[in-house]
Order: C-alpha cells, then structure tokens, then sequence
C-alpha cells in the first residue's frame, strides 16, 4: 500500500505503473473533509505561506537583486508594502509573517466572511480589501512584496497576475508565488528550485520555489506526521477497507486500486476508466 | 494673586490692567520646568489630540460635509489614512486614538529619539516618517485627516502646510489644526468655535477650533486641577515668595508682580519695562 | 428586475404598485443563507456599529448637549463607560471602537458561546456579561455612552430599555439606538436623521439617525457591492430562475414575481395571497 | 565585611555589636543612586508586587475566607476589580499580573509623568486616577483587592487606608498591603507570616506577609544576585575605599566604618554620633 | 422534578432511590448538543481552567512546598514554564491566565484545527505542540506547573501522566489536575478538597481539588444561571414533554423518567433496563 | 570639508594622507552627545538588527546548509528559539523581528534598567535574563539562532561565545555577529560579504557581514540621511568652527583639522601627536 502525496494527475506513466503494480494508492493530496478541507494539505499550506514572507523579505536585499530595502523600516523611514493575494491559510500565515516583520500589510480576498474572521483575530491591522482585477491593477503598483497565495484545491491556480501587472511593478520588488505548484497565479511564474530559488521578469524579482516546505525538513515532517498518523493509525488498526468505511475523507484519498482508477479527476486526465471506490470496495459510503 | 491662563502677550489693555492692580499674576502657561516641560499645558494637549483625531473621524461624515468615509473601513474596503504632523504630545495621543479608530496611521515628526520611543510604546503600529516640506506635500495628498500637531511652546506655530498642500489635498479631506491656539500650522487655518467648528477651504473641512479641550469640561477640569493643585498647595502653604524660591518652574509662570512685567516675552509685546523676577523678589532663586 | 433593498412590509402602497409592474423584485434585506445569515445586511450592520461609537464619544462634547466628558480620559482621568446592549455585528463594531477610543467597555448579551468568541477575539479587554432587564438597569446608570445594538433580523426590535432606565441615566450620557430601523430598542427612541441627528430626553441625548450608513457612502456603497455584486454576477450570468434554483438565499430574497407576492410575511403585512415561490418559479428548490 | 540588608534604624542592639566589631557594614538598602533609586531594592519590589496580585487572586476564594470571586470573571459574568494604590514599580507589576488574570484595574497614583508613562507601556489597559484621599475613598468600596503599592524610600509608609475605609469594603475584599515592611500603609495593617498570611478585620482579608520574596527563594536569589554582583566585585577587584570613591551609589551604603556610623538616619535613630563617610574614609566623595 | 448535577453512573443507590421517587430527572451534565457541546458543563470548565492556573503559580511558593518560583520572572530572571496538557476549554482558559502571570506556555493537544483556532486568537504567544505519550515525557521534566487539561465527556478521564513522568518532574514542580472530577490524567492523582487541597509525591505538589469551581461560588453561581436559566423557562413555559420535544439538547439530559432510566450509560453502570427517552415520552424526537 | 564614516583609527595611511590633504575631516562614527549616545551609528545599528534577524530564519533553511527549521513553527510543531546575546539598539531590533517571526526569544543582558524597559515596552514577550559566561554556555545549546548584539561604541567587541561554546550548539543552528565590524564576539566570527554571506564552523552557519545595511540601501540612506542632514544644515548655516562651537557632539566628530589629528584615539592608534580641538579652533567648548 502507497500512502503519500502522488499528484497523478500530472504523470501518465506514473499512473499506468501504479495499476499495473497492484497496490492501493492513496493520495495525501485528495484527503478531503466533507466540509471541503484538506486537512493533509493544511499544513504545507501553513509552512509555504510562512516561507514566502520570509523569502519576500530576504530578496528586498539589494545583493540579491531587489530594490534594497528593509520590510519593516526603521523609526524615521516608512515601512515596506507587502500585498497577500488571497486570504486562506496560505495567505493568513504569511501576513502574520509579514506583519511580524513589521510591513504595511495589505490582504486582498474575495469571501466577506473569511475577511471578516481575519480581521478579528489579526485586531484590523491589515487592510482587508475586496479582490478584483481592478484592485490588484491598484494595489500592485505600490507593493514591495507580492504573495501569491491563490490556491483552489485541485485546480490549476487563476492567472491573476497578468504580464502588464509585473511590468508596472516597482524595479526591485519580489513577486513570491506559493500557487507555482499549481500552476503559478502570474503570467509570469514559472518553477524554480531552492538552489536557484530566483530570476527576474521586468525587474520584479519572482521567487517561485516548487515544494516550498522542502526547505525546512524539520518543520515539514513533524507537521506533516501530526496530519498523516492518525490516518495511517487507523489503516494499520482497522486494514483500509474498513477505514475508509469508517472516514469519507481517507475513502477520497484512494486513488488506484486493485489495479483500477478510483478518482475520478485522474482517470480523466489520462483518458483511462473511472471506477467509483464504492465499486470496487464494496464497504465503502462514498 | 491670579493663578490661571493668562496669554497676556496678546493682550496689551490686559496687561496693563493686571500690572496697575498690584496683583501678583501667575501664568499656567509659562510654568515651566527645568527641561522645558510645560506640565500646566500639557494635560491641554492630551485631550486636545485625542480630540482631534474624534473629530477628524467625524467630520468626515457625508452630511457634514466631508467625502463620506468610514475611517476604520470595513473587511473588504479599505481603512483611510491618517496623517499626524508632528510627534509630541498633541500628535501621540491623536495617534493613539486614530489607529484605535481603525485607521492607517502616518506620523511625521524631526526627532529620531522621539520616533523610537513612539515605535517601542506604539509596537510598530504607526508610520513614523521623518518630516520636511517634502514629505508632508507627499503624504498629505493621500491622507482622509490630516492632523496639525506642531506646537512650539511659546511660539507661533510654523506654517507647514502650504495653501497649495490644502489644494492638493482629496476633496472633502479635514485638516484639524490643534496649532490653532498658537496661530495654527496651515496657511488656510483660521480660530472657529465649538459652536461653528469648521469651514471649507478648497474641499478640505477645517475643524480649528480654538481653546478644543472646553468641549470636555468634566475630563479637562480634573486633568487641570491634578496638574493645578500642587501649586496652589505650595502657594497656600509657603507663600508666593517662598514657594518660587523652591521651584524655579512656578517661579517662571510669575509674569505680573507689584505692578511690574516679570516675564520678558510679555514685557516685549508691550514695550514695558521687563523686571527679572528676583529683583522683583529677591528670595527668588531664577 | 428590481434588485435593491425594499421594505415591502412596511409600504401597501409600494408593494401593490411593484405586484401590478410586473417586475421580478428581489429585496436585498430578505436574502438570507441557510444558516440564518443576511449577508446584504451585514456590512451596514458593521459600519452602524462602528458609526454609532463614534457618535457617541463625539456627542458627549458639551457644545453638542453631552456632560462634557472625553470617552477615553487621560492619564490622571477615569475613562468613561460604553454599555453596549448586544454583542451581535453592531455591537462586536461598535466595542471595537469604543475600545480603540479608550473607553472602559461593557457588552452584555444572551448567548454565551457568542460572548466566549467575543473573548477570546477581544483578548479579555471588554466586560461581557449576560443580559437581562435586570442588568440592563444596573448597568445603564453607569454609562456614559449606550449603544443599542439589538437587532432581531425582520422583527420589530424588543423595548429593551425603559423610560424609567433613561430617567436613571447620567444627565448628558448618549444614547445611540442602532436598532432605529426596526423600531428603535429604547422606548424613548424615535427616528431622526443627519441632519438633525439628536434629540434629548429627561437629560440624555438620543442619537437615532435611520440610515446611518448613509453617513459614509464612499465606505457603504463599495462594502455593499462586495456583497451584492455575486449576485447580481449570477443573476446576469443564469437568469433569474436559474440563480435562485442553484442559491436558496437569493431565492428567499425574491419578494415579488409575475404580479404575486412570494414573501410571506410580506404578504401577511398587507393581507395579500402569499405564494411561494417554487409555485410562482417550478425551478425554485425553496 | 558586611554586605546585605542590614536595616540598621529599627535595632539598637544590632548597631552598637556591629560598631564595636570594628566590620565595614554596608546596607543594600541604603545603596541608592544620584537620581534616587534604590537599585538593590528594586528587584525586591518588582517580585512583591507580582506576588501580590497572585495572593490577591487566591484569597478571594472562599474556603480561603474571600468572597468567592473569579477575579477575571468568565465570559457572561463580569471580572473583579483591582485597586493599586500607589503606580511605582510595585504598583506596576502588581497591576500587569492582575491584568493578566483577567481583572478589571485602576490605579491610583500622584504623579502625572509616571501615569504618562505607564499609560503608554500599558497600551491604556487600565484606568490611571490622580490619588487623593477622596479618590481613594470613592474607589476603595467598589475593589475586591485592594494593593497598597504606596512606599517612600527610607520613611514609614503613609496611613493612606484608613479603619473607616476599610470598613466600607465589600465583605470578603482582599486587602494586600505590600508596604508593610515599612509599616503597611493602611491602618489596620499588621505584619503577618507566610506560615499564617493572612487574618480578617472587618470581612476583609488582610495580606500582610513582611518580607514577601523570601516565598520564592530561586527567583529573589537571583534578582538580587544581578544586582548586587557588580558592587560585590567592585569591592573585591579595588578594595571597599576605592570601590566608594569610584561610586557615590556605593558609599550611600556605607552604614557603619571603622567603629563609626557613617550613616546619618541610623546615628539618629539611636543618638550616636554621625560620623560623614569622607572623614572615616578620605577617599570617598560623598 | 430535579434539575440539576446528577453523575447518577457512580451511586447506584441514588438512582434506585430517584427511580423510586417517580421525579424526572433531568442532568445537568449529560444535556448535549447535537455537535457533542455539553453547555451546563463548560462554564465550569472555564472557570477551573482559570483557578487551575492561579493555583500552580501559588503553590510554586516555598512555604506552601513548591520549589520557590515566581511563575512570571522579572526582568534578568527567566520566568517559569507552564505545561498545559490538552487545549479544549480548561487548558485555554489555563493558558490565558499562564500567559497573564508572564510564564513561558505550551499547550499539547491532539486536534491540529483546535491548535490553528489557539494560535489565531493567542497571537501565536504559546508554543502549540501535537501531543503525544513521547511529547508529554520531553515536556514535562522541563515544567514548572503541569495543568491535566484532558477532559473527555462523560468518560474517565485517560492516564496520559504516568508514575515515571512524575518521578521525573522537578522537584517542588506542581500538577494541577483538572481532570479529577473525572478520575484524574496522571496515575499519582487521587481526588483533594479546598480545606486540604495538595498532597506531595515524588517532590511533586498535587493539586487535585474536585469540584474547584466550589471556591468561587459568586463567580460559579452567575456563570451556571446564565447557561441554565434558558432551560429552565423552557421547562416552567412549556412543560418537559414539550420542552424536550422542542430542544434534543435537553432531552439528552433526562436521566429517569417515570420510574424508569432514559440514559443509557446510567442505565448500563447499574444493571438496570434502558427506556429511550422517546418510548417513555412519545413526543421526544431523541 | 570630508564628513562621512572615517574609522581613522583602522589605517594610518588614510590618516596621514588626510591630514596632509589639509581638509577638515568629521567622522560620523565619533559624533557622541553628552550622555554617549552616537546618533549617527544608531540607525545603523537598528537596521543591523532587524535585519540579522531576518538572515538568522533565512539561513535556518536546509538548503543554504541550516538544520531546516521554520523559526515560527506552526500550529502542532514548536517554534525555534532565538537567543540574542546583548539588549542595546541592534538586540531590541533583533528581538522585535524574531518574535514577529513568532521565535521563541530569550535576550541576555548585563544593565537590569535596561531589561526592566524592555520588558515595559516588549509586554513580557521575551525572556530577559541577566548576561553571564554561564549563562550564555546554558542558552546557547538550546538556541536555533544566536545574534550577537554586543556592541561596545568604539572598542573592539569582547569574544562572549567561545570556540567551545560554538562547538555545544546545535547542527545547523545559525550564529549572526553582528558585532563583526568591531571584530566580532564569537571566537570563530571572521567577516564575510553579502555576496559570500556564510560559512560554516563545526556545524553552525556564520553569518558575518561587515557592513550589514549595505544590503538596504534606500532604507539606510534615508534612515542615515534623517540623522546627518541637521549636522550639515549647521555646518552650512554656520561654519564648522561656529557649528562645534554650539554643538559639543559635532565637535566631537572632528578627527582631523589643519593637518592636525584633533581626536585621540586616532592620533595613538598611529603614534601621531594628539592636538584638543579647542587647541586648533579656539571657538570649540570641547
């Protein structure tokens, strides 16, 4: 049995192995509550978003190719903008990060209740703006720092950021864009490494750093263990076949089984059968 | 004896009344201590910053003539931007209650020392900007309020803003000019009442309301008083002379004594004849 | 397509002549999500809120017929108190400013897991306390500043203070009744508008302003297009039937259709045929 | 050589052994600066004060003989109050660990530049009230604790709780009198143990632990320890004449030389001859 | 009828006797919610969550046999570390009043959406650590005060703090265990009462007071009234058939009913016949 | 006329050849008001800190050779601690930015006045313990990030962290000197660019760059900009013989004049003769 992240959807002969191989595969990726979380996800979502402000800062230094300036200022000298595109856990963790960095920080999310939530437990000291085409054309022109942080579970990101956008942004400003493991939500996105973590389009600095958590194993791990046990718990407790009768959420992880394709978006996207779980384990609700 | 604010400098028929009534004339507003504190003024400055930033945040009300804006915003629009020019007290405490508003908080002030101790009580909350012409003709065209905080003890207060700064400020904006009791630090500031507190000039509300702190006579009564009482208990209990000769800063507030100007500033206004206060009374130590 | 806010309940006249129109009229007041919320009323109840401290502190300016006392005192002088009445949208925006303006707040309210999420958002800087005619009374005596925020969605507010309470209240305390809309939650309370927003009874100043969005339309009109404009996105994009069979809350929004009422209590208000809106529109899943 | 609390006034007997043992007795409490702080009392005060809440806390339960009170409330019911008189450095830390219990907080306290003060590193948390006996009064009878904080270097405490006052609180009230080491600043105060802390006069529990820190020896070890090592090694690396020459702090301490007191207080306290440090030890340039 | 605490699982003999007595008996401790809330229990819970905490600073005091720690610090010592096992009501309302005393914080719990919701509205100032029988043994030898926050509804309490933890803690550290009422988290617990409320094992004071909101019986009374009254209107307005039929949450709480036991665990911890609720009062929809 | 950084001191053929060149030399680094603060070294030196902090979380990365350790941690994972040894200008700095990166802060100090400050204005966030060889051996095992803040003005820094205690820390863990352009306080600290920032010593990363805010330009030459403009207004107003004159901190700015080494330091570091200011310009108070 496979229990990790596997991102099929994205390699034909992966998955083509992964039937033929026999075993059941569960996807970390497609946990998912009923209420739509994914809870095996969260806590990268948590580390990318706190990196990303982190890096944001660190590529302001003039020697690394930003516009050379301090996030947080110094009392005389105003602050740096940081401006968080999409306020869910991604973009909640790095405006904490940024504020702590002492950045003029601006969140621009489309849910009213989600911002309302924020605004709550940040005490209103970010702005909390409605997102748009429009508003982001405004806001951008003023960041020092942009975080990307558009993710829609299992979809490729939106292309919020367009072309002409970085092209009006300030000379030596970061574009960080967590979303680059789905796609990127720039136009001008495109992945890079932790060895090469940067490169410039029109004088924006993009840091686009696919598996971001990577960088800090010690982290990632022990956030990523906290999730993924009970899980693996309850597997080893009860086999998966009842485990997944037992937890809708676990059922949706399973990807291949028995040498058939059990979710759906990845059979579609390489063209091969789709076999509903229920189908083929019998015991299961979903 | 008179002990209360006496602002004689601008009035010359008061002047001379005070010094032909043999009255001994002490002056809140020249108590002052040995490092140039005004501690007879300054709980006046208190209440008249915590004022302005009420009234700013008021008069930007539709109806009352202002562009129609909630200065805290709302999740989903944006908070508006206050601007305090100047840092000391009158500023501080406009600050204070402008971020308790909700609003984006800029203070301009030429003291680095002051800006540190206003970024450690404050936790970073604030802008604080070092001031010049420059700076205040760049930040005023994007501020909602914008607050005149420059008090010079016993000066006129500069003009710093310019009639062409109030022009290029969003209409409808409000200019609070707590300077107003020292002839107020904008070029378009003129005294109003409580009674007809603003007027508009070029779009921009101005609220200068001379003498601010009589709109809250239960607050500055017993902050006067507390400031107040350990004269007048020295006085009681020492006698004048004896009470000057053991505080320099009491004997500074003497500007009338038995008939004589003991307070140069006054006596210049009038072209009388200054009298050192310890020839007047010798017992004085200043 | 009438898609506004319209209180048919509350005009005969108004609602016939819409009913012989012929027009699909959609109330903003009545859209309503499954779990009781009114999304297009929240943002005015958040800015009333925020409006209604503001008003309170500036009113208690001597000038303007208050005691003449500065809501968050000075150092030296007490604070003075805000009874909010209420710890729902209204009351959660106006303690936020109360507090921001320094002033020693009280929120007394009936639900206690509401209260416990005040708390932990508040961080413990408010008194909350369980509501009841009793409290109501022993509180009200203390207050400087009260702030009806009782709100029932769609029902005549209750009268939760009395005559008698007003009577007992400091003379020149402020009474800010936010629930003036829907009746006002003081028996003393009558509509009033910006331009004369206040009225005094046995020595309080009531502050009943109908609409006090209205005060702040640059803040009111884009909160309130955050919220309608998904709506008006999906009417436009589907068609009405189609948008109110795939979103239960718009469909309770729909008050008037093809000449027949289909809110019921509006109906009942003006003793019309009620039918309900799957009959009127087959698609309809309400 | 002797150097530690040496409280030399209060005990005749232990003067007179200590100038014929012919020993360099040096008092830490007499240790005191050119501004006139007493740096090796300090820490002593700090640590009292934050114990003094805690006990002020635990002895309004009502086994313990309290009231029965909650001092930070829960949410629905409404917190304790909290009485500080006197806002130094016991006052403050008694104050910031109430607050961090949860109560409700006043503090009474002369001087406007320390309220100022405390005002801005207490971010308006608690109400500051200029101290009178009329304030005390007034405020006395609505606390459930009750810290007197009020302690002049070197002198007795004043009487500033009187037996009326202590009468008019509430049954139950705690009364903490952290000034009892100079003989406790409320009339019914009598110094207690912390084998029996405390004892009831009137239905209100009385506090009065002399020597609080000696309750917790690891943390007053080490307080104390910071702050008397650099004296100590001054001492050792140049010899105590030339470690009070270098420092005038130092030789304030000095309370008994060469047989000779040195100290005027003490010399008077029991009608000996006061013999000035710099004839004892020409050296010394106090 | 009886409304109230029951606990009728630990006496056989008052169940027999209340089956007798023909009352219905309603439970305050088994009335639930239909998402597992138990409303009549978590005031309580608050409030021993906060006396928890108050408790381990004080009994940290050496006369008192703890180790002599100030929990708090000051500045130049380390303030001490507060162990709090188990983030749900007690262990939040504990940490708060920790984090209030200056300790150093960290919480164990299980539910990482329970530790996102601790550090949003805690502002990240407490170390949120996935718990574990490994994690409670690295984290508790480096403890001050241990706080056994782990509560299960109705069930005993587990022993997560065994024999050897407690060996292994420091000496004259405290364990508060909340959990008593329910058997106690640690294997050393045995239940204490307010006169004699601590007992040493291993060098380790226990605090293990059952029913600790008892010493705070003004605090415990409101905080009950507040959530019982509701019921108990319902009850007087309607008469319990209807009241249960009306509210699951209540009819959850009837224990016995017309002679026979409508609860199933009570039922099952005696041996007796189990009578749903709803064949014994046909109108419950339990 | 040269005013700019000089550190004369560290070459003596840049000293000769300015004194030679006849110019007037004011070395921004020996400007000193009269209580030794160095107002045009501090700005730099909080820019230093804060963004020491910021390489300190960067470095912890596991691919620029760090143990791989997100400084804040996330809800469920323990955040890092940051151990920052000295609590002057670059530590509180340093302090303030780890915390907003939601470290666990410990900051050692020797001045008790100092952390009773910090601790005011930090609100308790921070563990302040008192400076000792001991004490840095004990912290500096358990510290992820280490900053060296110890800066004593116009000496070389003392070497506080020894091989050995470098040798203790963890692998991976992160030292930042910032001490480096006065030498360094670790033994192992060797100064590196920004364009080779590390390199590693037994494990630990060495983050050692001389001239740290060359990094921040716009940030620095603002914030150095804001503190020299006032020095050069006077300068030109008045003359640099009138400018001293008034301006006892200016003077002692001045290194060379006429040829003449008017600072001592210098003139010993090079063996040349010392000339008083007041000797070559006879206006000069010095």
């Amino acid at each position: 049995m496979l229990f990790t992240y596997l991102h099929l959807a994205a390699s034909d002969e992966l998955t083509r192995a992964l039937a033929e191989s026999g075993a059941a595969c569960v996807a970390y990726e497609t946990v998912e509550t009923d209420n739509h979380a994914l809870p095996l996800l969260a806590p990268m979502s948590e580390i990318a978003g706190r990196l990303a402000a982190q890096a944001g800062a660190y590529f302001l230094e003039k020697p690394l190719g930003g516009h050379g300036l301090l996030l947080g200022g110094v009392p005389g000298v105003a602050p740096g903008r940081v401006l968080v595109i999409g306020g869910g856990i991604v973009g909640y963790n790095a405006a904490v990060i940024a504020l702590g960095l002492g950045a003029n920080v601006t969140i621009l999310e489309r849910s009213i209740d989600r911002m309302r939530h924020l605004d709550e437990v940040l005490s209103g000291r970010v702005s909390l703006v409605m997102s748009s085409t429009l508003q982001i054309e405004e806001s951008i022109v003023e960041a020092d720092v942009v975080i990307g942080a558009v993710l829609i579970p299992g979809a490729v990101a939106p292309k919020l950021v367009t072309r002409e956008m970085v092209t009006a942004m300030k000379d030596g400003a970061v574009l960080c864009d967590v979303a680059i493991d789905q796609g990127g939500c720039a136009e001008t996105s495109h992945p890079t490494t932790h060895s090469e973590p940067v490169y410039v389009v029109d004088g924006v600095t993009h840091y686009c750093v696919a598996n971001m958590p990577g960088a800090v194993p010690i982290t990632s791990t022990k956030a990523l263990t906290n999730v993924t046990l009970p899980y693996v718990e309850a597997i080893a407790d009860h086999g998966l076949a009842e485990a997944v009768a037992l937890d809708p959420a676990l059922a949706r992880g399973v990807n291949v089984l028995d040498g058939r394709i059990t979710y759906e978006a990845v059979a579609d996207a390489h063209g091969l059968d789709f076999h509903p779980l229920q189908d083929v384990l019998p015991l299961s609700p979903v």
